[in-house]
């Protein structure tokens, strides 16, 4: 029993969250720099929401608009470079992931114009961060609650950041944004979302407090997620359901990190193009079977959370990740075995975890001859 | 559903969190007034475990020890002069909800001199307090996730303070400076934490999380205090459950306040000298009761999730509270009343709540011809 817990963004939520609480901001500044993908930001509805909050508080905005999936870092300090110049006193990112990740690194490096990618990872710079205010658009991310970017470094890879300067001041959240995203977007999030709450459940590091966070979220994101396998399209309410699920994952993400899955699926990202939550995914069976091997009591509290037994898990989980077509040499698969060395994300495996049962994972999931 | 959700505190629990976890503190300052009552931060080793992290990351300290149970104004007035004199970086309470609840004040107090008791009520301050660092040494107060602070006046009334700035910067939440209370402290403690959790989970105003949160206290209280009920002696697993539970409680008190139980409970504080938890404890039956007339499917859960029916609840809620000798004349009852009238506590009451309805409730359990 414990009860270990920060995390010090403020949440508002509920329908018309944004319109309801928009004075909040008030106390950020008088400008605004938003952060955003290309599109959805815009078409969920989110960015009008928010530009019509801004307004009526007389705050001034200009829109970053080139956050891609998976964002790099430099796009980021063009980002930062855009804060400057406009005299942003607080940033706002609006989307999944990858906006809000990147929200939280503009604020860094817009308060800290000498920093560059380096010392960026390095975790160290002088000035606190511009306040952040994160919207959320998806159901998977758990940027809401957590101090971790993850952005791609100048060798394509995906990396994460994580420091309590990181958590939003503010955060909106309202399902309606989630609403519209095409059924691929809400299956990889979800996918994403059920890693977090699973990776941190099964770990050996996983508290009271985690367990209760976690059991909130998975069985809501397991309905919904064979929902969508089942091709059921999803009503507004489920939306609802699975954005909260999302969230509660989130406080897990925050507590505990995430497990192999989530680095293994780096690569799967970086190389092969599947989407972040998918790519976690298709690494979770494995997961669970270790758990069953290694924290028996764990692995069967959560197939009775989900009712269904590990083969029905295993079989929704490889259709949904669709990674069936990956396919991969020998050699490939030793390469990134030696990205695997040292894994801080091991501790949060049933038993441990070592590069060379990742290489073998690997072997067993994509090596085609 | 929602997520609503604020609650900036760091809260660092287990056993020899103080020991394992000292080195948080370091950012704070390098002088630390610390805030306790007369005898138990000592008694129940929490404030040698203080005094020697201190020692050991150099930070000086001293101690101020005069604060009463229902601490005054004015005795934070004074600790506050001295943390001045001291040149005190931080303040450090230890104890029940006395000592955390001044720490609270103190802290802020102490940032700025000129402010008096008026202005504390009022909530209007220039600085930010100083860093807060709390210590719960009682099963109860919830004051270590809430940002509210309850100071007798000069009038000798009980009136909360809750703002934002006085939430901990750090909790240290070890349960086994809670082994040695004396069983009417761990009743009366227990009891308020009950408090917290029932009236906010009663609450029209309570949501998805606040719901989560009062269900993993609920049942827990409630067992133990049952067995206090039957004379059972509590082991220590017992007093941590209870600690994590008064916690688990203390969010959904840091969420939704408290209904009429809470100040109702003052006047027998004040004028009965009646123990702030058993003061409080014995109006739940008649909000329980409400709520089976206006939120019949919330009582029941309430019922379910404790396992008894209301006679049974009653009658150990009514032993427990031990104000079976509280007489008041009709006098009395009508000069209270008048306390009563716009309550913001109402609005967390089912069906809302009137001082006529409130004058009846104190007849019907308090008047003696």
């Amino acid at each position: 029993m414990d009860f270990q817990f920060y995390m010090p963004a403020k949440i508002v939520s509920g329908e018309n969250a944004v319109e309801k609480s928009a004075s909040l901001m008030d106390g950020f500044g008088k400008s605004c720099l938003i952060v955003t993908g290309a599109r959805s930001a815009a078409a969920c509805g989110a960015l009008g929401d928010i530009t019509a909050a801004l307004d009526k508080l007389s705050i001034r905005w200009c829109i970053f608009s080139r956050i891609g999936e998976n964002p790099t870092v430099s796009s980021c300090l063009d980002a930062a470079a855009e804060a400057i110049e406009f005299g942003a006193d607080f940033i706002l990112g609006i989307g999944g992931g990858s906006p809000l990740d990147a929200a939280k690194a503009i604020a860094l490096l817009a308060a800290n114009p000498d920093l560059d990618g380096g010392s960026l990872y390095a975790l160290c710079w002088k000035n606190k961060p511009l306040p952040i205010v994160l919207t959320g658009t998806t159901s998977g991310t758990g940027s809401e609650v957590s101090p971790t970017a993850v952005l791609t470094n100048e060798l394509g890879r995906k990396r994460g950041l994580s420091h309590p300067d990181l958590y939003a001041d503010l955060v909106f959240a309202d399902p309606k944004y989630t609403y519209s995203l095409p059924r691929s977007v809400t299956v990889s999030t979800g996918l994403d979302a059920l890693s977090h709450a699973l990776e941190g459940f099964l770990s050996p590091q996983c508290g009271s407090m985690d367990s209760v966070f976690a059991k909130q979220a998975i069985p809501v994101l397991w309905r919904h997620l064979k929902d969508l396998h089942a091709g059921t399209t999803l009503t507004e309410a489920m939306h609802g359901e699975l954005y909260y699920a999302s969230l509660w994952a989130g406080l897990v993400l925050n507590s505990l990190g995430t497990a192999y899955p989530h680095p293994f699926g780096y690569v799967l990202t970086e190389d092969f193009g599947i989407p972040h939550g998918r790519a976690c995914a298709v690494f979770l069976p494995s997961l669970v079977a270790r758990a069953m091997e290694r924290a028996k009591g764990r692995a069967e509290e959560f197939l009775q959370m989900i009712g269904c037994d590990f083969a029905e898990f295993q079989s929704v989980i490889s259709a949904l990740s669709g990674c069936g077509n990956v396919a991969m040499t020998a050699e490939q698969i030793s390469g990134y075995a030696a990205r695997f060395h040292g894994l801080k994300h091991y501790k949060n495996v049933p038993g441990g975890y070592t590069p060379e049962e990742a290489e073998e994972l690997f072997r067993s999931l994509f090596l085609k001859p």
